[in-house]
């Protein structure tokens, strides 16, 4: 019988699955170190939920779920999978006044698009959202963004950047240029392929959108704008003169520089990006991503989006979050060395020898759990080579051996599974040995860590 | 805008995420003691793994997933979303020879089912399976039985019992009797009824069945049979005499029960139960069910089941787990006071009391969080009494405030949430005396879970 997984979607055996959860459980905690909270949606929504939120390309994607019963024959929808965490944080902020405000909450859950599947583009991924909705205050901005530092930096990257921008600085500075506003998305998709297609790339794409020589020359000075984050901001200003939706902005964005400073993060990682538009409808203030030197993708990003979360509650709720990206991060930490090396979390395997000390080896995986040990019991009675062959493989250090002879002699023997090493030893002194062997792992783990 | 929930289905807003997270967490401890490792599959499989697998009625309970493009037009299905996570271990079982065997499993992971939606009946819920596949070892359901004693145990339950029977005791019963093999099937639900119609109504029910009054006449002693596990055991073993297959079902109970007395399992725990019959079809050898006091359903079950996980595989695939109930342990464990009472992982709350304080208040949450605790800074300036309030409302136990007299001075004004007790001091007071309070919040809450 041949059989296969759906296109686009992965199984996570246990040596992937646990990487995983140790990012996740970075991430929970950091999440929870700034005051977030945990929600869990269902995995579907209606599906009138769900439409006429993700432009026309967007719709496409989402994975629709037939009706049971009588509508099933006529092929008709009535759910559909989840396409993102924002739609369903935006329908729990209308359901519950109840919650406080303003609602801290994250979400580290799945999400389903039907997209050409691509090395590295799933159709079921996850997606890991912190997001505040319910304030306008810049201090979201700030804690979001400390929380994304401590959490980068907690997991062992030393090459990033938080790159930082903002959507009314943009507009300002589009108008400021006398650009008509029906152009305004062209031209930040345009602007944010600088680093792709330098500074003669994007000028000829603007010409080519309609935009004039002389708006282009008011513009030129952000193709080539360098220096450091206050002479950018500097240079901002003077483009700015006059326009106060975009000094607002740019003063906005001010108070988060210096709101990050106070909260501990290193100058040299906050980058004033004044090109970066991150993607296009609703972001309508700050927008931030996290770049590694020598990776063209972001492996985080968010930003302020005052217009989205009420569109269910009927009043207006402005939000702000980040979003982290589960995969690119595991790509990179891996690359990086930065992933726990162990392909399992059992500590000790205890295998049956043979059926007559079945008895004692039950007792002695009691004992050894009842210590805190994770022991894994092989059922199977047979040769020795088999059990310990399968420990290997797992990746189990330690096995813990109950024969005929050790059972004679209230003994057991020990043995470490990669230098197969062993020692046959009372039973009374087990615990002990199993204890010192595994802290020195753990020891020789940190300091490895700390190469 | 009115929006709304999908029928059957639940958001879990912080303050119900936290319990569900408390007994998960248990229950991967409990699996991971015991050598289980977790595996991950697609929320939804291709619809032919799925299809014929769980009989007419459970067929008709499963969400379908419109093909995208061109097929969507004529309503077709190409995917589904999974029913329970033992096909998805039959298709990674077959598709991936490089597992270890026995492949021993975790999963927990929503299901989802089309069923009418009822009080603690959802179409989408959580299914936490611990599996064994490769193995005939009774070993397996020993290590099964005492890793849910364990996890029932740690959690508090004090008023479960193991019930256990084996399938081929049952069916060699109902072979004894001279009963049709083709009334197996009925007469095990019937026999599973005893607990709720008492042995009449079994009796009244076979007969219908067709049973004739000889052969209801050779297994009425089911019906009545109390006494110890020996005694039930004795008792099965006269009305079993000269069949090989019930026989050896027995051995096998009894090799389990011996099994369980050495891993630590206490006696009065397990329960051999004759009439146990456990769903129907595809159970092959020993059955159980967890049972507490007082309530009808039971809050976790397995059994061995040797012909389902090979049928993708070529091969037959023994197998074994057990399955717990999330749902019903999260009721339960609450209405016996045994989840933690916290509504919020948040220890501190730090209020920006003002634009002129922010700073100072970024600088001090950043230390208090450098310091291990959890810290949510509300945003907004404002009134201090609303900014407590929300803290309150949040159940977070301190706040940590910096006004304008605080800023002049270098102090810092901590106050309890609950008791409205306040103190203001230095600075450089404050962790230690926030470390001490949250301490003796602990001791409170551990001699709280002692009474």
């Amino acid at each position: 019988v041949k059989v296969s997984i759906p296109k686009g979607t992965q199984d996570f055996l246990p040596a992937a699955a646990l990487p995983r959860r140790y990012v996740i459980d970075r991430l929970i905690e950091g999440f929870e170190a700034y005051g977030f909270e945990p929600l869990e949606t269902p995995a579907f929504e209606k599906i009138e939920t769900l439409l006429g939120k993700y432009g026309e390309e967007g719709e496409k994607l989402i994975f629709k779920i037939l009706k049971r019963g009588e509508g099933a024959q006529a092929g008709e929808a009535d759910l559909a999978l989840r396409y993102d965490l924002t739609v369903p944080l935006a329908r729990v902020v209308a359901m519950y006044p109840e919650l406080p405000r303003p609602f801290k909450r994250y979400q580290i859950a799945p999400v389903w698009r039907a997209e050409k599947p691509q090395r590295g583009r799933y159709r079921e991924f996850y997606q890991c959202d912190a997001d505040v909705a319910g304030s306008t205050s810049p201090v979201v901005e700030i804690e979001l963004l400390t929380m994304a530092h401590g959490i980068y930096a907690g997991l062992g990257f030393t090459d990033f950047t938080l790159q930082l921008n903002h959507r009314r600085v943009l507009s300002g500075l589009i108008h400021a240029a006398g650009i008509d506003p029906g152009l305004e998305v062209g031209t930040l998709i345009t602007l944010d392929k600088l680093d792709k297609v330098g500074p003669d790339g994007v000028r000829a794409e603007l010409l080519e959108r309609g935009i004039t020589p002389p708006q282009l020359a008011k513009l030129d000075g952000l193709l080539t704008l360098q220096g450091t984050n206050a002479e950018v901001l500097e240079a901002l200003t003077t483009m700015l003169a006059g326009h106060a939706w975009g000094l607002a902005g740019l003063d906005n964005l001010r108070t988060i520089l210096t709101g990050l400073e106070h909260a501990g993060v290193p100058e040299a990682r906050v980058v004033v990006n004044p090109v970066l538009a991150r993607g296009l409808g609703y972001y309508t203030g700050a927008i931030y991503e996290v770049v590694l030197a020598g990776f063209s993708s972001s492996i985080g990003s968010g930003g302020r989006y005052d217009n989205l979360v009420g569109m269910f509650s009927g009043r207006p709720v402005p939000a702000c979050g980040f979003s982290f990206g589960l995969d690119r991060m595991l790509l990179l930490l891996g690359e990086r060395g930065l992933l726990p090396k162990q392909t399992t979390r059992t500590q000790v395997l205890v295998p049956v020898y043979s059926d007559a000390v079945r008895d004692e080896t039950l007792r002695l995986a009691a004992e050894l759990r009842a210590f805190g040990f994770r022991v894994d019991v092989y059922p199977d009675p047979g040769k020795l080579g088999v059990q310990m062959q399968y420990g290997t493989a797992r990746g189990i250090p330690f096995a813990a051996i109950v024969g005929p002879d050790e059972l004679a002699n209230r003994q057991v023997t020990v043995r470490d599974l990669r230098t197969r090493a062993q020692e046959t030893m009372d039973r009374s002194g087990v615990i002990a040995w199993l204890q010192e062997a595994l802290a020195r792992e753990q020891l020789a783990s940190r300091s490895e860590e700390g190469d």
